[in-house]
């Protein structure tokens, strides 16, 4: 039984995420379909990739994700599959699948036979991405998709980066805790001594975990991930200190 | 393995869908379950069943859909098994299988002896439709639920019409992107010299998918049911032009 | 095929449920994975506890049931699972499980071999509750997963009371239709002359579904859960009244 995840910006209010699982099980009706998110804010594709970033790793050999954030629809814009750590994704070409592309066998797919009759061009979830993953899901080989290829689409990337005893990194995501996840790696802050800013906002404590904060008193801790992610004891850091996805934080170690 | 699909409007907040999914698979272990939407509008029958028609003919023959908006739950209201393109339908007696009416095979479920005991009357998702849809899962037919009845409650429907050379049609969805899906078949709208007009707002564009919009300049497209969609980049046109569902569309040919 | 349902206050938006169910799959991929709820309100344990009380019972024998509403993770607070009914539930030790101490038997987890390697303290869903799930998915007894205890934490309970011709409850749930879920027992409200207070808001009707509910004019009913309910037709009565839960409901009986 093969595993599919689903990643779009398609929304739970609509038909949209029924009408491509439809698909997947009239033409592969083994496969294990689970939802990554549906809520991808509209068009926003580095927001989907770092969704999938996350989840792919916690799911077996041979999963197949499949993941529409696609505001190129129906253009010229190429599909994409991609085999890495020995999982297949399907994506289109334009930047979705960037936190893999160094160590991924990327090829644009050319099977049109596979292709679902459908009117308009607005939904190739349902009519193109929707059959190649059941084709996968059927045991159909990423070979027999389509070419490599070696220049997909990818999306500017900042990585983060030391300068002596100062670490420069991004806020890369506001989870629906409030909580600020940073894309600088747990180990380059070792000690309790630094001073971290976002925004002009500063705090100087560390804590294990979030039971630990204390009311009011913004911490930084280990993420989920393995980054640095700073915390405020029941409530949201983001809307406290007012900050969005993209501000940049400073570390000064002490 | 049998699909049930399920379109409800209890929200998932609660715990609603979850009981519904229990009974379900209580009865018929072995059934793959896919969630259509539980967020169609409290009591919006005219909305759930436009994503039901959308959504089923992705789904395999055989499948079960379950649909449950049903403001007259408790009541005398009838609870019907509608047979459709090889797909059986188990919904309320309330006008959300309008649109298959015309072409399916429709009975009033009298098999009071499936139905799980249980206290009040607000609940036959869980204590009602959820043993008939277990029961179809099980290989029972429609036939032994019941007897066939003419006479289910549509809802009012204006069909779209041609006078000359002038379309009238409706607004029949608005979607998460904003899009404005009308009821207006693509095929009446064959060449690019026309004006389409919605409130008042206007537009003389046509475009084959939303990546070739302009900036601020709606468009017609062909949908992917098939219908004129109305669209603007990047935006939600609803919102530009404070177009809302039931608008009436008119576009006249050049 | 085993059941496993999940409840969290992970939201959707999200990456946090997909990989708990990531690792679940990754270890026991015949499993049938349902999910209750993940839009408790970010560490209510109270609202959780109630969603998976009510969610429960229609689930079948042998089913797992796993609940993280977890402010605490990452401290020393305890992970629990409890059997109950034939049915297992995996939560932490928070009073997640209030519901079901009476009856059931309660065990600390002590099985560090299962955990999942990973940064950091935030994420035990994944990286310990979802181990422990698959472990009792693939057939692993509770009474292999750590000791017996008799002091798990539970949440400060008021009963409903009765007090001569005056019944005591209180509003334990407010649902998306504005329905006021209280905890009285249907049976104690046996004929129809009463008075209902909420806040100061009262009503002496009682109706018995509701399609029987008239326009403006609240009124009492037997809910799903076997409780008294109040409601207004096509409308939110938690709204109109401004009923928050934890309110206190009074009957009087006449």
């Amino acid at each position: 039984m093969k595993i599919l995840t689903l990643l779009t910006d398609f929304g739970l209010e609509d038909y949209y995420v029924a009408a491509v699982k439809g698909v997947v099980l009239s033409r592969a009706p083994q496969a294990t379909v689970v939802d990554v998110s549906h809520q991808v804010p509209p068009g926003d594709i580095a927001a989907g990739g770092f969704l999938l970033a996350a989840a792919a790793p916690t799911f077996p050999a041979e999963t197949v994700h499949l993941a529409v954030v696609d505001p190129g629809v129906g253009s010229a814009r190429r599909i994409l599959v991609a085999e890495w750590r020995e999982q297949v994704f399907v994506a289109p070409d334009n930047g979705l699948l960037s936190f893999l592309h160094d160590e991924a066998r990327i090829r644009a797919v050319e099977r049109r036979d596979l292709y679902r009759e459908a009117p308009g061009h607005t939904f190739h979830g349902r009519d193109r991405f929707a059959p190649i993953a059941a084709a996968l899901l059927n045991g159909e080989k990423p070979d027999d998709l389509g070419l490599l290829i070696d220049d997909p689409i990818a999306l500017p990337h900042r990585p983060p980066r030391r300068d002596g005893e100062t670490l420069f990194g991004q806020v890369v995501h506001i989870d629906r805790f409030g909580n600020l996840v940073t894309d600088l790696p747990a180990e380059w802050l070792d000690g309790d001594r630094f001073a971290a800013d976002i925004d002009g906002h500063q705090t100087r404590r560390r804590v294990e975990h979030y039971a630990e904060l204390e009311s009011g008193q913004p911490a930084v801790l280990v993420g989920s991930l393995g980054t640095l992610e700073l915390s405020l004891r029941d409530a949201s850091l983001a809307n406290h200190w007012r900050v969005a996805r993209g501000a940049v934080i400073r570390i000064t170690l002490e």
